[in-house]
Order: C-alpha cells, then sequence, then structure tokens
C-alpha cells in the first residue's frame, strides 16, 4: 500500500460541502460537467499521482539532475510521470475544448494538481511552470504565438518557464539588466543573465519556452520599462517546426536543499549576440502581464506548501497510531503495556495542530481557486468584480500562509516520529527540506507583506478590506445560529474589528511616514494571516454543522475531527494575534531603529 | 578570511561583565588561572575551531561516514581535527592536573566547546559525547574502572558513547529490554540492541567505551531496574594493554537529514552470547548515574544548537550588509541606487531577532555552566545547593529554547539570503538541517515539558521556582534603577507574577488530575522559556549599563546593539506568552480530548 497523498473525504468535503463546487456545472462554460465528471477526474489525477509521482520522490532527491556541460540528464521516471499526466490530458485541464482542453473549473483543476503536488513536489514543477506559461501567452499572446507555442505547450511537446529573477536584482524587479533590442524583423535581440530560473533547461521536452522579462532600451526607468518576451531553447518555424538552436545557454545548475528533482538553473542569455526573443502584447507592458497570472502561480505555491504539509501530517499520523511508546503521565505501573503515542496529549497537540495549518490551507487554497471561477464566469458583473477583489486581497495569504504553517507542520510530522523522523529512511525530513523553498519563491515572505499592507488592503479605498469585512461577517452570523459555534463567532466578530482597527492605524501612517507605517508589515501579514484561516476554520464548521444536522452517521468522526481542528484553531491559534496587534499600532519601532554598526 | 564563529566580543561580555568568571580564580580548584589563562584557552579554541574544524564541515556533510560491513570509514579531516583538540588538552579540560587535565572552570570550558561547536557541530560530537562519558565513570566508576577506561578517555586514546535508547522503548527508558546476566567473575553478558547511538562505531580512536543501561534480571520493574554498565568495544586487560574484539556489533548506520559526519549507529550486543560487561557503581542505579550528567549533557545540546544559530546569524549579517537590493518603501524613484538590504526593516528585524535568539541563547548557556561551577566549588554549602536546585529548574530550558529559537533563527538566516540561502553554495542551509536534531535528542520537548512542569517547578515544595523567582526579582531591581530599564523591569516583573500564578493553577490540577495538568506542559515549557529569556536579556541590559556609565567610546555600538536586542526581546518576544498563560490557566482541553479516530 502506498501512503496516502490526502483525506479524500476532506477533499471533497471541501469541494463540494464548503465550496458547492457543483454549482459551478449550471454556468454555459461548464455545462459538460457534473459531480460524476469531477469525481472522474479526481480519480485520474490520483491514480497517476500515486503510481507515476509518489513513487520516485525519495529516488529524485538522492539522485538530482546533473550537467555535464552539454546536457541536463536526471531519473527516467520524470519523464514517464510526466508523460503520463499530459496523455491524460492535466496539461490543457482548464483549457477550451478547441484548444484540446476540458474546460474544468479552476477550482477543480487546483484540486486535481494538488494530488500531484502531494505525490511529488518537484516533478510536478515542470507541468505547473508549463501552465502558468501557457496561461499568459493565451491571455496576452497574439494567434501567431498562440499557434506556434501555446498549442504545443498544451500538448505537452513544449515545457514553459518563467525567466523574471536576475543576480543583481533579486525581488527588486525594477533593477533587472536583460536588454531587448529591436531587430528589423520585428524580433528582439536578448541580452542578460537570469537565475534561480525553475526547470530553465532539461531534456523532457521538445522545446522550452522561456518568459522573459526585458527592457527595451529607451523606455522608461524602473518597472515601468518592463516587457515580456517569448524565448524559446530552439526556435520555432512558422510552420511549427523545430528551427535551430537558440542563443540560450545554460551557465548552471543550481543545487538546493530540497526540492531537487526540479532543475534550478542560471541561463545566460545572447552570450553569442544571437538570442530571439519576441515581444508579447505592447511594450512596457510585461509586469503586468505577469501580475495578471501572479494570483494563479501564487496560490499555486501556496497549494504546494499545503500539500507537503498533507503529506507528512499523514505520514505522523499512521506512525503515531502504529507505534507504542510510553502510558499516560498518571500512570505509574511499568509493567503495563505501553500505549500507542497517539493517545498521548502532547503528541495529539502536534497531530491537531498539523491538521489545522494542512486541512485550513487547504480549504484556502480552494476557495482562493473557487474565487478565480468566480472572477472569470460568475454570471453577475458585479460578482466578477468583487470576487477580483477579494483574490487580490487573499492571494498573499494564501502564497504565504501555508508557506510558514505546513512548513511548522513538517516540522511536527519530524517530531512526532521522534529520531526516526530526522533519517532519510522516513519521507518526513524531505518534505521538511522540499517545503523550506516556499517562503522563498514567487515573492518572498516580505515581499507579501509590503503587497498586502501597502497596496491590497489600501486600494480603492479599502474597497477589498471591506468586502473581506463583509465575507466575515456572513459567516459570523451563520455560526452564531449553531450554539456551539457561538463562541468562535464572537471570537472572529471580535477579531475582524481588530483588524480594521490595526489597518485605520496603518493606514493613516502610511500617508505620514510610508517607511515607519510599512516597518512591521510581515507582522501585519501574519496576524492578517491568522485572522483569514480562522474564518476558513469558522466556515468550515458551519459546513459541518449543516452535515451533523443531516445525522450522516458515517461521517461523524470526520465531522467530529473538523470541529476539533476549528476549535484548537480559535484556542491555540486565533490568540497569538493578540500582541501582534499591540505591536503593529504601537508602529513598534525597535527594527526600523536599530543600526547597521550595532549588530 | 574564514568566516567567523561567534563575536568574540560577545563571548567576553558574557564570559567577564555578565558572569563575572574572573572571580571564580578566587577559589582554590581554579587558583592558577587568571583572566589571561582564560583567553589564552579560548585563543587556543578558537584558533583549532576556525583552522581544524570549520574547514571541513560542508564536506563532511556531502561525504558521510559508510560502513561497508567491516569498518566505518570518513573522511581525515574529522581525526585530524580530533587529534588538535586532544594535543591542545580540551579532552581533559576540565578534569584535576593529575589526570591530565586543566582544572579549568566548567564555564570556561564550556565557552570553549562552544567555538568547536560552532566551527562543525558533527565533528564536535565524538569528543563531547567522550568527556560526558568520562564524567560518568569519573563520578561512579571504580579505581580500577578510572585506571582502565578514564585515564584513556582523558587522553583521548578512547573514545566514548552514552547507549540508552532502544527501538522498542524510545524516549520512555522504563521500557528498555537490554539484559545483563551477572557471570560468576564479577562481569554481566549484556544482550540487546540500542538505536540511535552517535559516534556508536569509528576508527578514530584505539577503542570505544560504550555506557549502556541494562536490566539485570530480578530487580525492579521499570526505571528502578536500570542498571548501569561500561561496554568496550574492544576489551582491556588489567593492564591496560587492549584483549580481543567485545561482541558489541555495529548493525547499521542511521543516515540522517543533517549532522552528518556524527556516526548514528544500532548496535547489537551479544549476538554471539560474548558481550561482556562491567557494572557502575551499584546495581538499579543506572538511571540516576546518568541523570546525574544529565544537566551538563542537556546544556551541551542547547549549546549546540545556540552556535549554530550563531554562525547563521554571523553569515546573515555578513550576506545583509555586502547585498544591494531594492529601496525604503517610500522611494518612488528607481534610478536611485539600491541599498544594502540590511536597510530593509524587515531584514533588520530578521537579524535582531536572530541577534535575540543566539546572544540570549549563549548567555543562558553560560549562565548554567556558571551554576555547575557554582553547584561544584562555591564555598558556600547554601549556595552550591542553591545553585544545583536552579541549574535542575533552567535545564530543560537551556535544552528546548535554544533548540527551537535558534534553529527558528537559521531558518531566518536562510530569508536573509533570499534564493541564494536555499542553495548548497551557502552555508545556511546546513546548519537549518543540522540544528533540527536539537529538539529531539537528550530528550526531546516534550519530555523537557514533562520534566518541567511535572518535577521541576514542584519538587521540594516549589523550591526551585522560589529562587528563581528570588533571581529574577534582584534583576528587576536592579534594572529598575536604570531609567532606559524600567519599563521592561516593570514587564519582567509582571511576567515572574503570571509565571507564578499559572504555576499555581498547574499545580492544583496535578493533584486532582495529573493527565489534564499535564496535557499543555510544551505550552508550559514555551511560556516558561521565553521567560527566562526575558530575565537573561535584562540581566545582559544591566551589565550593559554598567559599562555604558564608564563611557566606554569603543563599545558603544556594541552596548547599543545589546540594548536593542533588549528591547526586541521585551517588545517582540516576551507578549507572546500571554495567550499561552491564558491558556494554560484553563487547562485548555482540545488536544486531551481530540480522539484517535477524528484524525
Amino acid at each position: 500500500m502506498t501512503a496516502r497523498i490526502i483525506n479524500r473525504r476532506d477533499l471533497e468535503f471541501v469541494l463540494f460541502e464548503l465550496l458547492d463546487t457543483e454549482s459551478l456545472t449550471a454556468r454555459p462554460r461548464f455545462a459538460d460537467h457534473s459531480r460524476e465528471t469531477f469525481l472522474a477526474a479526481l480519480d485520474t489525477a490520483e491514480a497517476i499521482a500515486a503510481e507515476k509521482f509518489a513513487t520516485h520522490t525519495r529516488k529524485a532527491d538522492e539522485n538530482e539532475p546533473q550537467f555535464d556541460g552539454q546536457r541536463v540528464s536526471m531519473i527516467p521516471e520524470v519523464k514517464e510521470a510526466l508523460q503520463a499526466f499530459i496523455d491524460a490530458g492535466f496539461m490543457a485541464a482548464a483549457h477550451d475544448y478547441d484548444l484540446g482542453g476540458m474546460q474544468l473549473p479552476v477550482t477543480m483543476t487546483q484540486a486535481c494538481f494538488s494530488l500531484f503536488k502531494g505525490a511529488n513536489v518537484s516533478t510536478s514543477g515542470y507541468p505547473f511552470l508549463t501552465i502558468g506559461n501557457a496561461n499568459v501567452i493565451r491571455r496576452f499572446g497574439s494567434l501567431a504565438q498562440q499557434e506556434k507555442y501555446l498549442k504545443p505547450l498544451l500538448a505537452g511537446r513544449f515545457f514553459g518557464t518563467m525567466a523574471l529573477t536576475e543576480p543583481q536584482a533579486g525581488s527588486s524587479l525594477s533593477d533587472i539588466a536583460t536588454r531587448a533590442e529591436p531587430n528589423a524583423d520585428g524580433s528582439h535581440s536578448i541580452t542578460g543573465n537570469k537565475i534561480f530560473i525553475s526547470a530553465g533547461d532539461h531534456d523532457l521536452s521538445e522545446n522550452i519556452v522561456h518568459l522573459v522579462l526585458a527592457k527595451i532600451p529607451g523606455g522608461p526607468p524602473g518597472v515601468k520599462g518592463i516587457s515580456l518576451f517569448i524565448v524559446p531553447k530552439f526556435r520555432v518555424n512558422d510552420d511549427g517546426t523545430l528551427g535551430e538552436r537558440n542563443d540560450v545557454q545554460l551557465a548552471g545548475l543550481i543545487h538546493k536543499m530540497g526540492y531537487r528533482g526540479t532543475t534550478s538553473t542560471m541561463l545566460s542569455f545572447g552570450e553569442k549576440g544571437q538570442c530571439r526573443g519576441e515581444l508579447v502584447g505592447e511594450p512596457h507592458q510585461g509586469l503586468s502581464y505577469m501580475f495578471h497570472m501572479m494570483n494563479e502561480a501564487r496560490i499555486g505555491v501556496g497549494m504546494g506548501a499545503v500539500m507537503l504539509g498533507y503529506r507528512g501530517y499523514l505520514a505522523a499520523l499512521d506512525y503515531a497510531r502504529e507505534r507504542p511508546q510510553g502510558r499516560h503521565p498518571a500512570s505509574k505501573n511499568p509493567q503495563s503495556p505501553q500505549v500507542r503515542i497517539i493517545e498521548h496529549a502532547d503528541v495529539r497537540r502536534m497531530l491537531l495542530a498539523q491538521k489545522a495549518y494542512v486541512e485550513g490551507g487547504y480549504a484556502l487554497c480552494l476557495t482562493c481557486a473557487r474565487l478565480v471561477d468566480e472572477q472569470n464566469s460568475a454570471p453577475d458583473e458585479t460578482a466578477r468584480r468583487e470576487a477580483g477583489l477579494l483574490l487580490d486581497l487573499l492571494t498573499p495569504i494564501a502564497k504565504s500562509w501555508p508557506s510558514q504553517w505546513c512548513l511548522e507542520a513538517n516540522s511536527l510530522a519530524i517530531q512526532v516520529h521522534g529520531g526516526y523522523g530526522y533519517t532519510r529512511e522516513y519521507p518526513v525530513e524531505q518534505y521538511y527540506r522540499d517545503n523550506r523553498l516556499n517562503p522563498i519563491h514567487e515573492g518572498t515572505h516580505g515581499i507579501q507583506g509590503l503587497d498586502l499592507l501597502g497596496r491590497k488592503v489600501t486600494m480603492q479605498e479599502g474597497a477589498a478590506l471591506k468586502l473581506f469585512g463583509r465575507e466575515v461577517q456572513k459567516t459570523v452570523q451563520e455560526a452564531g445560529s449553531v450554539p456551539q459555534l457561538q463562541s468562535h463567532a464572537l471570537a472572529l466578530g471580535a477579531a475582524i474589528t481588530e483588524v480594521a482597527v490595526t489597518t485605520r492605524t496603518l493606514a493613516d501612517a502610511l500617508g505620514r511616514d510610508g517607511d515607519a507605517a510599512l516597518a512591521n508589515s510581515s507582522v501585519y501579514l501574519e496576524m492578517f494571516g491568522h485572522t483569514v484561516l480562522a474564518w476558513i476554520w469558522l466556515r468550515q464548521a458551519v459546513a459541518v454543522s449543516r452535515g451533523l444536522t443531516f445525522k450522516n452517521a458515517a461521517d461523524e468522526d470526520f465531522y467530529r475531527g473538523k470541529l476539533a481542528a476549528c476549535r484548537y484553531f480559535f484556542q491555540w491559534e486565533l490568540p497569538k494575534t493578540q500582541p501582534q496587534h499591540a505591536l503593529l499600532r504601537a508602529l513598534e519601532p525597535t527594527c526600523r531603529e536599530m543600526r547597521n554598526e550595532w549588530f
């Protein structure tokens, strides 16, 4: 028996009891779908994930890709797994039928993709980067670009990357130095260096399509002068056949602590002056194009973090149920049999914390995916706009919160295993190493904090925050009518009021002294994240209360567990925000006032 | 230039300004010593650590010890480093002159050892296990055993281990199954299996002396029937020469996430019925002998965790001072030069948190070492007894707090480095992997919580806690007379009152329902730990205030940094205990009431 990737009951609870995903089938785009087609997609994903992805997770970690100066090689299982993924149609799952897609809602594709991530996060990196890349070309590429690049990407013949980061710029995209000189034929000559480009080279596909941020000389300084280019590894002829090698060179592979199966590359563009790129859309709009796709990419990172946490949680749960050790503290008789360690309150604490983090994170990420669907296909224009607004607000949380707390779940999974958890004979240490990437890439924790406090909560005069407040109040109202949830409802109502007060204080300060107001934005991010998760947990508890009313006896254990995890979150986690509010409102100045020479 | 292992100014501040280590030279045992001999010992340690230990940290990680079924091999640098350590006399540094020792106070040996740990924690594992082993034999072994085993251990010819853990028992020592059958000649025949035995096999020394916990048949059940045995790898003849191979077999090496240079072994004793052991002290007293040495061993683990955090902090600090990236949030001009990332408030937050964790942990561990010296050599009997009491109370904190928070420091060091921190081209990812062991071995986090709440704070009718309260009040008084420390003094005074109230609530509950009272003991441990560290930080600030008064201008930056870190701790860290107190006093039942089938 292979280890479980997810609690399938939980997955279906989130999809159908929390998010009512089935209701999407009433929309024209999803009219051919039904609960049955959704479940069939999940079954297919789960089977391929278990049989093709999960089976080489450790092997890929122990045999990372090699570069001999000519080509990159890796274990053959990666390509086999990806072929199964492609053959099952997942590369185009969300796309139109006439592009070979399945027209699945994003909620469903994210649910399916979560299984691949849980099974093998580093092998999953290749298709998910390709899907993100294809989404950009679909949205902003010309018809000719769609023909030349999008179709082979969706068919899995080409893979894609996002080539943003440069050695001298890091998170500061305004400082990228890659140049794109216009040529007479309408193409651009690209020169520059990129770093940390995941999947930047490999032999898994016929071609690699890099989406490259570069500056056209003479454009505005900073981020306003960034344009977006398609730069293929092999040039593509107008008839779709592959032409000669483009001047994109792998300068080297980067060796990481985890996530080892995904190549991380340093790429050199135009060393010989022969790197051709195709402008996507208008000049100087590159960053805004990338940002249009950022929400989905960031939810995807959050989901990856969740799933690593989820795998670790299930492994720790299995271990704790099987491992006999020790006795209850009050039991003095050393000759009594040892109990399973799940009987120890402290082990249950560690399992319950993991459950609260990973199931909460899972529901959060799928809630955001559902907002993408609302934004794309809600019948009502206001609903579409509001979904987009809420999504913008929640995206930094969906990216950062799982990256922090599901990593903590991985640490707890190690701890439940004791010494065994620290060994490479058990899987949990790898999840911990793999997950440590997530607070760094796709916008660091600090960047997410600046995005949330410096942009999202204040944009449109606080419209997104107000909308979120109304959503929370709806949940508070619903929960308030369920006797056993009333205390949680009161706590969440109080918490959202605290958020409003703290945000107003900081927004006022922003006008006076931006540096001071933003100095503690990471704390704001963490406080806001825990409040969002309290909302997510209370929404789950409300959904459970409907199930309990129906007296679905077989599900009762599952529901009791949900309520216990909700209670855990409200008793153990939400109160952590109290000192954070105090610190934020005081514009606590210690870090800002600290000087370089005092360290 | 090799990277710094520690801020030497900080080390000397703790030794001489905080702990007045020089005053120990007034005691007869240390009469030959002076500040100069102490500094000379530190210089020697630092030089060997930098030149012999730090130079193969990464290499040892990438080339872990191999077992070919016959012997264990490892990179030659380990043995060279250990020979330099032995040649400089550090194996016997705390021991009597007539045993070849230096009669250094434990405060000084711990300070010296911290440098080796910071330089290379896994190579340091071999001598520090040997030293712990030697301390047990010195204290409880017979004169013959001291002659046969202690002298070669102190000379570095033999190395030692502590063989406690068994596969089926883990942390539950009452369930160990290794048997010791008395033989006619007074020896015992040992049979059983041990796991996770660090340094359990290697070719670094002529012999390996295992200290093995085993049960003599017919003894009391549980921990009261555990005896302690010396089991050498090679038998030792009465004239000190090595005899034949004892029946101790390496069943296999364990492959770990980090700490890879220290072999972790599964050992099989008496498979052929030929494993001879020598009883240490009286039968059935084995655990109490080991516990006598536990305080020092646990402080040693805490110090290891601190030093991994310290190395990461210094690496992150160097990086942040050199790396240009981005601009201040309020700076809108993308053509202005990028600032060093240390200019960003959030990077300063991460550096200040690391500084607070590692310098706080360092001062805590050396404070505990100083208590060992007080317990051993204070002129006054009451002082010796009280030092022992306080040490018993603080030991679970010295072990667990750095294991938690200096690991967090390592995570922050990665984060400061951004993507680079996640690569194996930079050192910080290894520190993070190495440090993850520390919350597990030498008593897990959960075990430390039970020790603190179930034993230490209640023992002798709360005598240790009362004594600690008086010590804290002394610091509060001193700080209260320094204007800029008054708010911290008030906060610490309030915090210790909260500890008293919470502890009384839990102590009352212990009498009624031990399982309920102890269910949240990990939270108690964390709350208590943060309170202890607030005390440590305020003591440092008081020491600084004396330095500032003397207008030592050259030190002013250093002192300002100490005060900023103290302020950080009081503003950002101590308030985290508030929700913990609320949870503890409510005997919050969620984890205890959670059921296996609900997960």
